[in-house]
């Protein structure tokens, strides 16, 4: 089992879950009604945090399973919130400014390249060795 | 093996692929051509219905699956087709008018939590006991 | 194990982290600075091209994998390749024209409708016959 794993999982989709409440609240702060997703800078910059998380969801989770399936539970587990954690500092900096958003975003996008490429290595390794 | 969840999952992925063939259609009544995605209040709540369902499918599966692994497969199903059900009150009210999409956004939103909270509390339970 | 379908998956990821990577050079090309998300329309099809390709990740995914599950590994994973060929297809024709995006478009949703009603019709079968 992989239960380091699936607690993750859990924890990131609470993070993405309070990136789209973030949205809900910018939007009252904002004056911008559904269906609009535009009409004021400080919006938008909240409003690409949830989506810009929805984005790399794809690209993190099955990464995440199929390193901890190929590799190890545990590491998986902690690349797992090294990413959570680079996305908390991606929602703070953007959240103040779009130059701010870089560092977290580095963080997150290199914590799912290793689960990524980690993942990829083992399963030629496995295909060639089987 | 987890077949009732595995078949509500195949149920999520038609009502979602549904949503975007609503946009495709309300692209051509209302005459918004790819690629934009505004320029019509009743297009833009159609095209607002698939892209809410496409940001809930990375809190939902997830959840739905941990469900059915830690808890139960059938259990994890009925909430899965609760959630199913609640999203399609939301298009058939979001579709009518902005202010209409409250209940079935609720719905839907009370079985995914209750997917993710019950898959985190087993998670955490496993890890304490074993 | 599911050595093929594990690897199709690191590829189709590797696939959409690029059509993420062109989001950015055409954000570069066209002068398009973040949160903005729209301003010119070979800016605008380059940018439709990430976001449809993750429209389809929460439909190809769950359905790959339950193909590979309950059908057969080697087969999902070429038929997953398909998949990502017509996405490359569609990514090539659609930025150049709007109007060249659809046999892209048409052979990567033939491939995930395979894998979705493969699935679909293996999961009743078992159901009837456990």
């Amino acid at each position: 089992m992989y239960h380091f794993t699936a607690l993750v999982t859990c924890l990131a989709i609470l993070f993405y879950l309070f990136t789209g409440i973030q949205v809900s609240k910018a939007r009252a702060a904002f004056g911008i009604k559904v269906p609009a997703t535009a009409g004021h800078p400080d919006f938008e910059r909240v409003f690409r945090v949830q989506m810009n998380t929805l984005e790399w969801m794809p690209i993190f989770l099955p990464s995440l399973w199929l390193f901890a399936i190929y590799i190890s539970d545990p590491f998986a587990a902690v690349l797992g919130l090294i990413w959570i954690a680079g996305r908390v500092l991606y929602l703070t900096g953007y959240s103040q400014a779009a130059a701010k958003r870089g560092t977290g975003f580095a963080i997150q996008a290199l914590a799912a390249t290793i689960l990524w490429a980690g993942a990829l290595g083992a399963i030629v390794w496995r295909l060639l060795h089987q």
